[in-house]
């Protein structure tokens, strides 16, 4: 079977559209309800006016179909799949008035969630180039959209790091500073956070020099993060401090340039915060075709 | 009086951070919570590590302050000031482990709406240099931080279009297409309109040449939207449609290349789509020193 | 096209009629479900016991179909027809028991909604008696009310003010005295509104005389509030102060008995809080046919 | 010790009014926000325009309270007390700009309640000078509004009949037509809800004549109502079926003409829906005294 | 007509449901989501594993429900039943992911309110034997599901008292007490609490000796509740102090072993906190049988 | 370091006890607000009526504290205190009617999470008397109350399995057959779900024999859950298919009597769903003593 990419949460989904919507006073368009009279119909076509990958089409299909249950909509093109400027991506097609209403609200979830899944899927590859590294993202996603955000990191070919704070163990360098300050050793607070957590979670470990990962390593951590190191010092770490058991997390400063060099280095792990703090948004448009008007409103 | 820069909601900026510290679960934090004694205090210095304006300081102090009553947080630079890289921000001191928890979610805000408002306020210095055009914003923001995204293109120094589709009136394309179909003039439709909204709106045309933007005004359009035109274009048409009374927007394809040509067309509005949705993060980081462990947890 | 009248929000009446059969805890009628066998079937007919014009239909069906899915609704007169003692509004059928549950709910709605239209079509006819003013309603609605109660006031015939405080501009009598006491004159009001609102609102200022009408319009206010001003000094206002440009409206103190006399003054808008805060209910009741009880329950 | 009047419910209040605040977007009052500055004060009275009972002043201190934590309001006369046009109910002071954002939110509040109380004062005064009868109310309350008029309507003198159709047995006309429709008695029917229900609720019997009553008290009704039947007929129901145990209550077309015959035919309970479905709003306004602008906004 | 069970609220039991769902974060289950393919069907049965009485297969349905469409549910015995360790009581069938998913949740439900109805069961039965009052429940519930442990109750036979503080008048010990400590007699309490409340509600007193019994007798309270005493007190009790109109309520340290005596006794009713706040969990389990698997997940 | 127990999270808290007050409708308690004046005042102890372990009293603070600001709360037993019979845990005193309004809350929160810690410490004691295993929870929570029950676990001195599906990999029996049924080995299923998981998560295997247990070893399982095995099967199990790496899960009818046994397996975690679905509630109350009532209510 190939990997299962777990799909977004439909509650998550429905609930950010139905926020969206609201936010927009989608069903008080005072335009629309003015000059589009409730009879007429018409049909659009959701383009992609740049090459990108294609994520979000399930939030636009939930955009129209709150709005209206009248309105069919159409999936043209793969959730994941390359599109290139132009290609049709979903045909809407009903009632004229609620289709307008919900325009906006239906780009603005696939422009952004499109533009992730670009990013990612392009330091994915890149990353695929140096070697084997599974490439990762953080919590340094948008304020109320980490689960769609985190679902777009997945359609793009990356995975998922922890998801919050309660479901993962990652004692970073201020921990180990708080550590110290107290007299505390990495292996003493290795030793805490497995004492004080379910034994169902690793314990991760940052860590920003080949002794912090000898330390680590020899405390029992299961994975260590290698902070803002060059491509060589990660490569030396894994192979002095590694021991077959140990994972490696290479952080801070990934870029496309330097993907590729980070994962030969031998790390098991790429993580990027960009890929959701600074995606930019992918150009996607909606071209719509009304039908003629009906007599009465 | 100067330009009153109207705040952000409380209520929204307080809702958002609640939302954000939930969906990171930064309350039930297992690593802190398991190594860092309730009894350990520490302070941390928040860091803008690159060069642009500062926004969402107030979010950095609500996300501290729900997280626990007993940290202190002082703001070192003003809301809209412009800051290097390696400016003191903010200093919070307090308990050590609310203050790890919060990180995250204070630095989640503080990012993106720096990144907003840094980009708006190139926008804003490239286009006073063309003329006296009011930079807005647009409803491509993401969903469910309208509010929030509106407020740093203010910090910026731009001003905000409608908020919601309630409490504007946009004549787009496709309500001018929907209004053909049916046989309905321009002049029809801005009369449907005015006759259907308040009056405390004006009644704004998107047009795509001369002669509709000639149509709309004759119209009675209060404001005539001007798409995807060339500064020349947008020029002729403000000299030869205009009566004195009616509002030129220029919208579609702003950059900061374009923005002072757009600006010295002599249009009043210029709106741009990319301040909201395609804003990169500015990078700022929270340096923490923890104090000396307590004996008892 | 008529005048197309923008229908309720969905959303705002499913949510108010859940709250208010909650309020009701419908679902749980101790007595119903006590003495109806849920197998016994049966009829209503929904009557008006006085004349007046229909409104809130939708939110009858609403209730009916939030207690049961069986529950079939005909509506028997359309919104905003004046109705008669007697006529037969709607008639519903199926289980009983929930029909008796939602009951109390379903009148609650339109005998309000139903008195907000009757009273503003009353106004509006002796408006129209008078001369081509827009009769408008004001934010003296019932506290969670608004958006259902500015619907009966379309639905009556008349026009809808700004909904909120965020969505139009008034400068009110207390505004300018705030600014006198600053030293700040009308037209710096002005001028600052202007300056920190979306260019997609008018500005309207409150004056209580001549002289306030002069100053605002040449402050180039859009629209002018008199405030409780006899016919006469309204009219000398409107011709002498009046450019063509600029909309009057009366306000304060609207009665039917001098609402003709003040639209024959020439103002272009007529407001009245007396058609949200104190328009009687309308008499309206269900008639009941039970069915024959079914053997088990 | 005198009767207690329980208090609002302290939640109910302050969600209400969070409800009526933020449907009137009183936050974000682009008027005052751009006219005011920050740091400017003043004062302000709120004061009954026209005789009647004072009701709802908690919610207007709630609605300034939540607005702002620096206005200061103090209470000029009590709750229940009646008032003359002219009178000081109370002073609001501190920072001017949200004094003003909160205004129309606590004068609808003030005004509805106090209508509501008025109304029922009234009603009570001509009751009382008929019979000792206890007046109540109904559940013909506003959506969403019910524990505030109840409170209201106690603050005005009478009582409250049951909540909600869960804590209250009211076997109705429809009831007993359901009933008879399959062949079950009054007397089944009060057997069967007692059968039901908790034992600490009474059973009530609504009928139209005096052989429902007589059937009623002989099944062993607790309460029986009395519906739409002149005071004569009440009076001889009274005394031909009464057992010194029953309770009975009139109802239907109560007015302020006619509430003291029906107190005089002996009932023990009278029950108006108009009290709180048909009360007109009492005139109430708020007068506002700014202080002098400060030099920062 | 035999004594209709009045149902669960469907709001209550879908919200609860759909509350326990998202605390397991059902539809984001890694494991079934990564190794179960989405084409994957099976079918599954609820099976009892020790004797009881079956209660909550609503809830169970609700479960399955909320989490797919396409799952298929049928009741194989009937709410209230009798049921032995073996016996099937329901069959669900459709995709294999979402059966697996909502499974422990449907199991949490019906596990609790089965162990409620199976202990009411027996109590009910204990005190058939011993005469005809009825045992009610407490408000001794579990926080946040008083609603559904209540429908438990009545299932299995027995009866609700007061759902909450709003909707019974029960002057307790303590209230007593306090009014010792201000001069105020049992009879003063009785005649503040029916001066205070809606008449729709009887007024119920506790004791804890005969004296108390005879004086809330004749202070006209209508039940009288029998704190911890032995049968033998509170049959002399409701013999002496009992005037055939007055209900008696045993209380306090109720078991399977002595309610029988304390039935005896002649009291009304029995009330047993331990229904719902120490009543076993029944053992219920799922049998799953996965279909092949398909294809393509 | 100690091992710190993870607090429960104060917004669960606070949120659980507003909803059961709520539930309770404890704001609006008739018979207190009837005869308790609001000025008198009073004291009361929380005391255990058994001997067991506390646990909870924060909730009852919160409890008090949520009804009245007024009201002081000291505690005087700490939280996993082992309490006698008669101990004091708590004193609260204020004015006497939210004192008595809160009362059932808070102890039905004291009771049942006091139940759950009891029954917890004393399976912890005798499992530690076997060896060195780790007592952990399971997701039979009662729905809506399992961040309260897991904090309980804790407070006993067990720990926490998974929080919920998301947050941990468990392949149970019913997903190895679901992959038998389409052709997938144990170790296939590992390692699809090692593919699709955040690499901050264990798996864990459950497997029904020694031969499942070595291929879940095998298949790089981190941890095996022994189903439903007798302490000697599972020892040999441990012995002989351990590695040093893999843990082992004991699950599966462990009750006070066997835990011993189980521990001295050899396993190195023990779960117990009758932890949480089925402790008895400890036995608390409340001694009121009533302060003498004020001349004004």
């Amino acid at each position: 079977m190939e990997r299962l990419i777990r799909p977004l949460d439909p509650l998550a989904l429905s609930s950010a559209v139905a926020v969206a919507l609201e936010e927009d006073r989608a069903r008080q368009d005072v335009t629309t309800l003015a000059v589009v009279p409730a009879g007429q119909r018409g049909s659009a076509v959701l383009r992609a006016r740049e090459a990108g990958v294609l994520c979000g089409l399930e939030a636009a299909r939930e955009a129209f179909a709150q709005l209206s249950g009248e309105l069919a909509f159409v999936a043209l093109a793969g959730e994941g799949s390359s599109v290139q400027a132009g290609d049709a991506l979903a045909e809407i097609s009903g009632p004229l008035a609620p289709l307008l209403q919900a325009e906006r609200v239906a780009l603005n979830f696939v422009q952004r969630l499109s533009g992730i899944a670009t990013l990612t899927r392009r330091l994915v590859e890149r990353a695929a180039a140096g070697g084997p590294a599974r490439v990762v993202d953080t919590r340094k996603t948008t304020p109320g959209l980490r689960a769609l955000e985190r679902y777009a990191v997945r359609v793009g070919g990356a995975f998922n790091h922890r998801n919050t704070l309660e479901d993962g163990v990652l004692i970073k360098d201020n921990h180990l500073r708080a550590g110290e300050a107290r007299g505390a050793s990495i292996a003493e607070l290795v030793r805490e956070a497995r004492g004080a957590v379910a034994h169902t979670l690793r314990v991760e470990v940052e860590v920003t020099d080949e002794e912090g990962a000898r330390s680590a390593a020899a405390a029992g951590a299961d994975v260590i993060l290698l902070d803002n190191m060059s491509p060589r010092e990660m490569r030396e770490i894994v192979e002095r401090a590694g021991d077959g058991r140990v994972l490696f997390e290479a952080s801070g400063g990934i870029t496309l340039e330097t993907v590729g060099a980070v994962a030969a280095s031998g790390v098991d792990l790429i993580s990027s915060g960009a890929l959701t703090h600074s995606a930019p948004a992918l150009d996607v448009a909606l071209d719509v075709a009304p039908g003629p008007g009906t007599g009465s409103p």
